[in-house]
């Protein structure tokens, strides 16, 4: 392949001395704010921020050497790769924005034909490569979800962002957007302002996650900030729940939501499945459905949706045990890990064997271990970039408290390192806020393989001592004896034993009362348990299934010259398994013969079950080869004049094979299915030398 | 097969005889009523009730003579029938009510593990057999749809129910369902009211769908119909949106519905679509996904529910030429189908070649045609009963007014005939109204194969003369002379020609002036057209995927006595590609050697994408065959002391077979994906003879 023209090389050129310099200025602030002992706070800040600048110089730079060594990327620039992807992904309907022809909505897309197959082989991948492996059990939940569902998993409380609106126009705004982008901009615009003016607003930008509608509201007070396009005042901020609300039935009384996950719809039926599973543990359920948020501002295209695919994994476990019997078939697997610490000393993701980080206690379980392998497979095995993919642990304070640990996998595309997996041990929260919102028991019950001996506090009050003594107040003592901690009770115990008596808090009055010997007796007494009931904890892999596709479109797009050299054609190098259609099958010129050939292969393909599409259109060869590289086509069939066989062209390597006409339908079927390499079937039949300059 | 236990027979001869004692006593009543010339209402509900009764008996009879034969239906009645199915899909998960922990909401279900892969199979095969088969184009749209979208197709205003509501408690009901009970009721009770009385009741009866609401609250009023619970008096009927409606966005401005169907996604992207066909007709576009209405009180299970699947495929077609190219393909294929005219006439439906019938005209053309025969193949590959499944047709003031043609596959359950796919040539109204609401044009343009002469009228107003004449108002009168329809121009063009001058009606003013010859030339030309623009017509098949599941679920189980006679299990024969694991794998008995094969043998069953699970509980082979029946796992592997071979047994015929362990994952998935049959695997290893009385 031609390396790329002296133009192209010379804008990144221009580009990488452009980020050298922001590198140096931004290394300087640093050095400058270390000096100054600033608070660690602004210094990480800065510091990230160096980081993310260094990452782009790198990758600019990777850029210009692989254009400079005829590297396939002709990319230009991130911006400019995105511009050529979402033209071809829009041109060829692998998206659509929804409801186009009224003026679309924001945040609403659909899958058009290439799109939807490739979403629908996505997630017959993932069904194959989790459900199946795993005998994992699969369920199927509304949309539609009442409220007080939502109110237990804390949603309707919880999942909200802070608004502001215009006061005149009722435009909305997201209050920390706001004073973000006031903060940023003052501290562009005026690098002079004194120093406790500086640091003031950079702490405001450290604390800007942290604030509460109180705090951004005095924030937007203080500086004075207005809507940004009509400069009318704002309101005080007010949390905006991010779920598309409903009424169901036709009283208006039922409240319910849109899902924002498919999780809940897994965790209400924790008892039946427990049940299903012959009241086990571990077992997974696995949910794959639509969900809904109703985001203020949807931005970043195909990333912030309102509507989504989510693929989801609920992995019930005993807290006590959350080993994994095939942990060690993925234990030497190698890809990057970019744990806490490493994040908070500003080192880069290494590739770590899975093992070892989860023996170090890098990962916290080898359950949580094993799904980020099966995760690292999965994306791997549907296209996604293994040097662009990395597993991030969550920081201490991204965690929600009741999380023991939690990793995300994020893939590199030109909007940055996008979340696209939420891999986290949840402990036993869900199950537990379930059980107490609907007054039923989402636990399981493990019997012990050996009985075991535990002590036991007994305390038994003497009813009959209490009631001569406190007459109408006896049972009120008596439950407050009932219900001491054992610290308390064996502090008690002592007393009694040494005073004779003993002084106990009743909290339902605040009174103090004396207890005497007589009126309790205080033991320790060895309990013979031969199991227990506990809550089981979850281990939550989550997927978003339009982000991964959106960045495996990414990753598998790439433009090459025609041979020719007069035009730059785009192809997208989906595995076969993943393509939206698996083989094309054309008659070479527009001939009544070849075309029944033609008709009678791709007849034969769609027994077999492959997905092909017949083009008799009498355009070029070349031509049609380009339409099918540009929706990621793996095979081509050419029906020419020769009866017997015909050609098998494959898209990447452009290379050709004769095929008898019998065999071909069963080939490209065996390649496509991954039975057979291409590298095998091209072993196997004669090749053929291109003549058209695009083939 | 075995016929039925003596224990079973006798059972139903019990049956038998109580039911005939029943018909007996009962045509005694009828009789003693006739004599004593009772009012006509009490004997027809006696002979009615009779009727009843023989169908009963009629039914059981059946049985007992199928149980004697050796049938295997051991159904006792519809509603035991129906009881001891739901019981069973409730036990084993096939669903459960949604939220069940939270009390549930009516008409919400889950699939739970195996209705959940039934159904992704069943899409599957959908997919396959339309989709793949038909080269369709599948999109994936989203369920939240503005209100704009659902104004254009009619849903905002028609889509309806009328409702009143309980004026104290607010409780809700369909206006049209209270008079219904109230009329029906009042012509029991009274059996001896006037018969003008009668008369206006019986009309009020006949003309319930066609009330208006306010001609049904003038009803209500008059017939003083209160709330049925509390007797607090109604609010005046209503229309109630069946659409659950929700707000898009944080300003609450943009009015959002969830759609009530997947249709109107495709039909927005008609224009994109069509370009993407190459700008070429036929072409059809499909989609699977959720749909919503929010019913008022839902009923019947799982037939009608809050929130479903629907699979609809929109076939867009040139009005002049709906010829479908492998109509030919399906033109033999016989099945019952229901027309109008035999529905009016009060036949029963025949068996039918569909070439025939479309030949005939009673289905209306060769697309529709092919799309039910294809339905029908559809559905028989399932495994819904070809013997109660039929195709009627809408009678005429059942279908829209747009409509060419109408045809339901009606489908028997134990709730009668229950329409689970709607076929509809809806001509070219939905991509009209979407015409006209958006301003954008879908539309399809056809070249003639050779130019067309056609006779146009050229109206031609001079503009000078009219000037001159009409000074102001010249520009309306050469406006009014443009828009003249042919027939008033030739009239025109008469009175011009014999009197020299004619009168033209403004429509703006509603003036009449008088045109001279130099006015306006009118003449006729030819005009040579190579094409022209139209829009299409659309052929709709519906699919209601969860009505469809829920009968298969009907058709498909049948209970069995154990061998040993005490026990009725339950089976389903599922299709293989239809069940919802495939096969599971059973040490004979609790053995570490037997389990380590087990397990090798399930992994070789995972490796070849055949949906399996493994038993190692200790519970005998009986009944875990039962266990695997009763949720239609077709085969099963048992692992004994023979380290060469195991046992394979099909769930229906409990044949079994030797084959060597190396091949038996090969074989299962062969059988599994139809590539192999069971009675050709079954030739072709040493069979077994049964010594556990349930295998």
């Amino acid at each position: 392949m031609a390396p790329g023209s002296e133009d192209d090389m010379n804008a990144l050129r221009v580009l990488v001395a452009d980020k050298q310099a922001a590198v140096d200025r931004q290394s300087n602030e640093v050095r400058a704010l270390k000096a100054a002992k600033a608070d660690e706070v602004a210094v990480n800040k800065a510091v990230n921020l160096l980081k993310d600048l260094k990452l782009e110089l790198q990758s600019i730079s990777k850029e210009l050497v692989s254009k400079a060594t005829g590297g396939e990327t002709s990319v230009l620039s991130r911006e400019t790769f995105r511009k050529t992807l979402s033209n071809t992904l829009e041109r060829r309907l692998f998206y659509i924005p929804s409801f186009k022809i009224y003026g679309g909505v924001a945040g609403l897309y659909d899958y058009g034909p290439p799109g939807c197959a490739i979403k629908a082989n996505v997630l017959a991948i993932w069904r194959q490569h989790f459900v199946l492996e795993e005998n994992m059990l699969e369920v199927d939940c509304p949309c539609v979800t009442p409220e007080m569902v939502l109110k237990a998993s804390g949603h309707v409380e919880k999942f909200t962002d802070l608004m502001v609106k215009d006061e005149k126009t009722g435009a909305c705004y997201r209050a920390d957007h706001l004073l973000k982008d006031f903060v940023k901009e003052s501290l562009e615009k005026d690098p002079l302002m004194p120093p406790d003016k500086k640091e003031e607003l950079k702490h405001v930008l450290a604390m800007l996650d942290e604030f509460t509608a109180e705090q951004l509201g005095a924030k937007l007070k203080k500086y004075g900030i207005k809507s940004p396009e009509t400069k009318n005042s704002l309101s005080d901020p007010y949390p905006f729940n991010l779920m598309f609300s409903t009424s169901i039935g036709p009283t208006g009384l039922l409240q319910g939501y849109l899902r924002p996950e498919t999780a809940q719809g897994i965790f209400v039926n924790f008892r039946d499945l427990y049940y299903y599973n012959g009241s086990k543990l571990p077992f997974a359920a696995a949910q794959i459905g639509q969900a809904f948020r109703n985001e203020m501002k949807p931005r970043q295209g195909l990333l912030r949706v309102r509507e989504f695919t989510l693929a989801e994994i609920e992995h019930f476990v005993n807290p006590d045990d959350k080993s994994h019997p095939k942990f060690s078939t993925v234990a030497n697997l190698e890809f990057y890990l970019y744990p806490r610490e490493e994040q908070m000393t500003l080192k880069q993701p290494v590739k770590t064997q899975i093992g070892h980080a989860v023996a170090k206690g890098i990962v916290n379980n080898e359950t949580l271990g094993y799904f980020i392998a099966r995760t690292y497979l999965f994306l791997a095995r549907l296209g996604i970039d293994k040097e662009r993919l990395r597993f991030r642990q969550h920081l201490q304070n991204e965690m929600a408290h009741y999380a023991a640990d939690c990793w995300d996998a994020e893939i590199e595309c030109s909007y940055g390192w996008i979340e696209c997996v939420g891999l986290a041990d949840r402990s036993a929260y869900d199950l537990k806020a379930h059980t107490d919102m609907s007054k039923t028991d989402l636990v399981a019950h493990e019997t012990f393989s050996e009985p075991k001996d535990v002590a036991q506090l007994l305390v038994v009050p003497n009813k009959k001592e209490l009631g001569m003594f406190f007459k109408k107040s006896a049972k009120m003592v008596q439950e407050a004896l009932e219900v001491m901690e054992e610290v308390e009770a064996l502090k008690m115990k002592a007393e009694l034993e040494s005073e004779g008596m003993a002084s106990l808090h009743l909290c339902t009055t605040g009174q103090r009362v004396t207890i005497t010997r007589e009126m309790v007796s205080i033991s320790k007494e060895i309990e013979t348990l031969h199991g227990r009931t506990f809550t089981p904890s979850v281990i939550e892999p989550s997927f978003g299934v339009g982000r991964i596709i959106y960045c495996l479109f990414e990753h598998c797009f790439y433009t090459r010259s025609s041979n020719a050299g007069d035009d730059q054609l785009n192809v997208f190098r989906f595995p076969a398994s993943v393509a939206p259609i698996k083989c094309t099958v054309f008659p070479l010129v527009q001939n009544v013969k070849l075309e029944v050939t033609a008709k009678e292969i791709s007849s034969a393909l769609t027994r077999e079950g492959v997905a092909n599409k017949i083009d008799i259109t009498g355009t070029s060869i070349g031509k049609r080869y380009a339409r099918t590289d540009e929706i990621g086509v793996p095979f081509a069939i050419t029906v020419d004049f020769d009866e017997k066989t015909v050609t098998v062209r494959e898209r990447d390597t452009k290379a050709q094979i004769r095929v008898p006409v019998e065999e071909v339908a069963k080939v490209v079927n065996d390649v496509a299915d991954a039975r057979r390499t291409w590298i095998e079937v091209q072993s196997h039949y004669p090749g053929v030398m291109s003549k058209d300059s695009n083939q």
